[in-house]
């Protein structure tokens, strides 16, 4: 692919770096510092985590999405302890096998029709198997915003959490997209995790603005039993200039910028909705909560666009095309989308 | 546990070792050996396999099916190449995910009504995902007889391997019970694995009157590029006493003994089948091909019967229970549990 | 190699089964059994070890040496745990990797002259290394009797446990000739294990006399944390016909039928040395103190004898011999090898 | 450490970025770009590795120097093969056993009294072992520059090299300081790799004034069978937003500013060295090649000074420190840390 791209709606990981997390990075750029998170900018990003999550928030940075949630996992999972996951969920189709790669644990996917696992889905588990054949569930792993654009409302969440409490599971969320999440849900950060029973978060920042800032946070300190830094190592996910991704975090923490930016992309989406839902040929198939659409036109249609912007199509049978929106996209750029659509369907 | 067996309805694993196997380990008893192989037994043995499958046939011993299981597809895969196999599949339920932890690869699980997949379960994965982020699905691993004590037609296998063949797929067959599926479909054991375009094989003879002893075939010399002597040993498969694994296997595959104690097992299930039939209360729920009967029956029966005899409920929900049969079970074993059975319902 | 062996000299796994423990495996061989250990065979072994090591050995029992010690391993170990270990360990250079493939723990070798690690050894890895960078060590793995046929003094093996205590680290021995040092050394299995403060033992019986029997017990039943059942299950190494291995142990942890054959192969090592002491040209090159003997002689001499008797060349640059001696081992067997060597020099 | 920095002498990744190649990631900080390395950042930074390594390189990015070993090796690695290493290696000493997790690989550390191997150190390793017992040797991975500050001269990497083609083995490069090692030896990168039959290399940036940059180069894209993109995606090494590591390394070898940062480095190192030799009490234990000089000097000095400058007391028996410079490291500070050193030892 060597489309000359104006603006994508393929993916927020399109985006360019918001100025201010660029300035902080800049400005962190001053003189030396020690290597490994022993600096200034990390003790600095590591206290606004606390402020957000609550204190006894234990943070660990990484470089990707992937890197973070094989570092949540593996810190909380012996081999033969198994995750339950939403046959959607990244950590089943999009990180290639990484997890059973570097810490044996099996995933079991569980289909659903709408990317979310609710206690019903987990139940069938709770009693599967025979003893020690049977991989022994452990945790559960929920994306929150989900992979097809929808979100757990806290009320779900709790259940949710509240079921894995009783039965001895763990939850994990993967939070690429917390912020679009919480900005869609008009909540914090805190009431989608710690408050709600939640034990272990990636936390993205890449896809909100970011150059590449990844976290994991763990609501209780005790949880990993001391795992947490040496799987961090081993995962390679331990930077030696740790004050460029923490920097970065300090930034998108401050003054709520992550809401700003997630709030903005979820509005881009929200006007591209308004436009496609009136134009003919164009369904939208999923629910729209946060900055991506899912939505099936005909196939010459899709052709036609692409040539003049870069989406995916995710369900190649359908064909069912996703699009998404980030802190850049501006009016002009759904607008142009949008019109471009509506041409290529005329 | 510690109920006084008289006869097992659980699994042919609970049987005792055939005479004509346990003569053969005793007769194996003379004089020393050389280790890990380089024995006299162990060629004989190799031989047999070779005149069973052809001359192209690559064999490995092993301890026990998960062993088999595992060396057979960590063979074969690399970490980011995943296995296709039914939901229902051993490897997936029952070997604690030891081939994510040996290997690291990805088990698919895909759910079938009867434990059998066909080319339009595997149609799905074969453009699913996006490039490296999705585990490659490489190999298909099938049960014959399937955990539900079905059977693969002779031409149900061939479609499938010209199918997988269309589309760079390895075809595995767990064969911890090829013999029965041999015994009821009356074929020879090539007949259902080289002979319709099988790679790789794990084949019983534990279930099949031997102490233990397992074996990995490859059904074309290259297609391991010289890994399986590693991954057996790495693996903790390669035993240094071989020869009276070798010796098992040489009984096993002389005169057809695998074809006669395969035949009684499937002969005293058909038994049972005729019997259980006539029972009011009790509903087989699954075809009955070779020595395993699935059937639903009150609670409280179930209960009165464990008393007297061992089995598993298989599926706790329903309840449905598992009986099986083996190559030492008796026509007066089957009528003592069936009019057990009746008793219990009365 | 298809010699025709008459008595082999290469290795104690060369051996047959000892006439006890193939009586033990044929008397239960009656009836069906539970499978996976849950059998009576099983609950009397693992009450013959309890008699043996004390009431809080918690027995796992498993297929192969290798399958041992890394089942005994990785119950233990995190993967960013670390083995220090005689460079000369099994563990090193006889598993082919399958400890760090399969549990990912690192193995650090220590060059020692003679097999065997002191307090002096392990100091220089107590505080090496930064932080998180290092693999941080965890156990100590020792053989007993060694690979170069020597032996841990008590005293030696206390003062290796109270340092290892002192520091944080466990305790792990590689008994596959545990009872063949302890048969040298006039003690019991206890006083080399549980009574000096190893924490982990595996136990071979595959050298002495057994078809195929190894064990791995924990002195303290809580020291994996619930891991080794798992462990066994994902390392391929729990048997379904349980019965026939614990059987085996049974016999061997009976009338100390254990300390007899050991004591029958160290005496015939014993005999081999006085002979081969008097033999111009053979210089034995470590102390003889089991059932091993290490020496050195012509090239050309080793070829001659090899056309008789089956032996290894352990290091091919000296060359040096290796000569083994095991349970079914003659008198006259080792002067008729003897007198092949005295003639072979002449 | 909460000490406040002025200039760091503990590691060349205390440095800050340099001004060119932050510019460069300011510059890609354009509109958007297609994810994973998909846009023409990426393109450019490849042509530019062509450039300097030839037609035929092959590049994967990654986030750090563990990464790139990590990936590097387990593309040309199966599990049973083994790499050997100094004992000094980062793969050994510093990567928490990171391949052994990822990959299964063992390494075989080798000890050399300057960090440096040689075919008399890989020689004993040939024909070690026995068979599918052993882990076979496969890959030898140097460090260039050495861990100990020192650097293989062109001739003796052709004498390796050429020893590892006859005999079947695979060299890597750990090049986190190749471009230090260039600069001391006034060659190309090319020269030091591609022209004396390196295979693979773990080209650092982060080192010489990068952010956050490391890749891994094939010099024989055949090398890895296709194995190298899925290691680096499951190896949680690939990045969405690639552009910005592509940057910076398209800055890197722009102008050969590689080679002006680490001249700068390697000459302030030099002439930290020039005080230092007229210093009393400080004793410099290695040759000076590079970038870090490694000296005994008294504990006491050594914490007079620590309080005014930041560096590792690299073995604390002796003790030995290590002292590093970078592309920021001023005359200025290196005078004024010569002086306090002086001064301290006064």
């Amino acid at each position: 692919m060597n489309l000359s791209i104006r603006r994508s709606f393929a993916s927020d990981n399109n985006a360019p770096v918001a100025p201010e997390i660029m300035q902080a990075i800049l400005a962190s750029n001053e003189g030396d510092a020690i290597g490994y998170g022993d600096d200034a900018w990390t003790a600095r990003a590591v206290a606004s985590f606390r402020e957000e999550f609550g204190d006894n928030t234990d943070v660990y940075f990484t470089f990707n999405g992937t890197g973070a949630n094989v570092t949540a996992l593996s810190s909380l999972l012996r081999p033969w302890e198994a995750v339950l996951a939403p046959a959607s969920a990244h950590l089943q189709t999009d990180e290639c096998g990484a997890l059973e790669r570097f810490n044996g644990s099996k995933v079991f996917p569980i289909v659903t029709t709408d990317g979310k696992l609710r206690p019903a889905d987990i139940e069938p588990y709770l009693h599967a198997g025979h003893g020690v054949h049977f991989p022994q569930p452990r945790a559960i792993s929920i994306s929150q915003a989900t992979e097809f654009g929808g979100v757990y409302e806290i009320e779900e969440l709790r259940e949710l959490c509240e079921f894995a409490d009783r039965h001895g599971l763990i939850v994990h969320v993967d939070g690429a997209r917390l912020a679009n999440a919480a900005a869609a849900l008009g909540t914090t950060l805190r009431a989608l995790t710690v408050d709600v029973g939640v034990d272990a978060l990636s936390f993205g920042g890449t896809k909100n603005g970011s150059l590449l800032a990844e976290a994991v946070c763990f609501f209780d300190r005790g949880i990993h039993a001391g795992a947490a830094p040496f799987v961090q190592k081993q995962a390679m996910q331990l930077a030696s200039k740790m004050r460029y991704i923490a920097a970065q975090f300090e930034a998108l923490l401050t003054g709520q910028r992550w809401l700003h930016y997630a709030r903005h992309a979820n509005a881009m989406t929200a006007r591209l909705h308004a436009h496609v839902k009136s134009i003919s040929g164009i369904t939208v198939t999923r629910p729209v909560r946060c900055n991506a659409i899912f939505a099936t036109l005909d196939r010459a249609v899709i052709e036609r666009v692409q040539r003049e912007f870069f989406f995916y199509v995710f369900d190649e049978t359908l064909p069912e095309v996703r699009w998404m929106t980030h802190w850049a996209t501006t009016p002009h750029d759904v607008d142009e989308f949008a019109n471009c659509l509506e041409r290529a369907g005329a």
